[in-house]
């Protein structure tokens, strides 16, 4: 198997069986490129009072889908880390009223070897990422975060 | 029974009918003065791979409790709306190892008064919360949020 499909599915299995939320969303994560992940969750066990995607499963995805990238990138790299989101600047556009479907990536290139070298280095380091929520014609949410990564002892 | 206890006991029951994720947090609302509102979750289903609160809980938990300050500031003015959370800025200070307990408070005295006239003139408003969600020392998350409203036909 392609070693990011395969790393896709073992995170995948991972976050349902450690994240509770995670699970009760029905979470999947159906792409990994390395540089990009895609994490879905189907709209019934996340929608809202108002029958559109709940504003929490939508920052939950997308927080999932930065950290998922990072979690996987910095595994690539031989580098087993616990890994926090920090400060998040959260936009939502317009309401999802079908499957949630959020992408994670990089703000820009080389960020993640630089994580890695600051790793090596000292032990920590962090990165910013941006995760979308695909929407009807721009995207539905946007999420820009910070992660944190400790290497672990 | 006072009528904000009797309103916070009626918004937490229509929450877990109709927000599966909010049911799946075990979310209770034991507090609402008018001017605050506090809900709570226990650690076990929303916890995260590291044992502490997963972030997108505490995004669930804040986005809720401000959503909710709103709904029932408005409920007691008369005023059945659709309200959305818009803008939201995130601030994670320090891991929650224990149950989560969130407040939701206005920016600024006045606001909701000029929401409801707003609602009552243009059918449409929006107004800013602050939630925090309590810390050992200090607030362990914060949200600042941005909450529109819109008078249901």
């Amino acid at each position: 198997m392609d070693k990011h499909i395969s790393a896709a599915a073992i995170l995948e299995a991972e976050i349902l069986e450690r994240i509770p939320l995670a699970d009760a969303m029905d979470l999947k994560v159906p792409r990994y490129t390395g540089d990009e992940i895609e994490m879905t969750a189907p709209l019934a066990p996340n929608v809202n009072d108002k029958g559109c995607a709940f504003g929490g499963s939508m920052a939950s995805l997308l927080t999932l889908a930065g950290w998922g990238l990072v979690e996987l990138g910095l595994r690539a790299q031989g580098l087993e880390c616990d890994i926090y989101v920090g400060d998040s600047q959260l936009r939502y556009h317009e309401p999802v009223w079908g499957e949630l479907r959020g992408t994670a990536r990089f703000v820009k290139q080389g960020v993640l070897a630089a994580l890695a070298a600051s790793l090596r280095e000292r032990g920590k380091g962090h990165l910013d990422v941006v995760c979308e929520i695909a929407g009807e014609r721009r995207a539905a949410a946007t999420l820009t975060a910070r992660f944190f990564a400790r290497l672990r002892k």
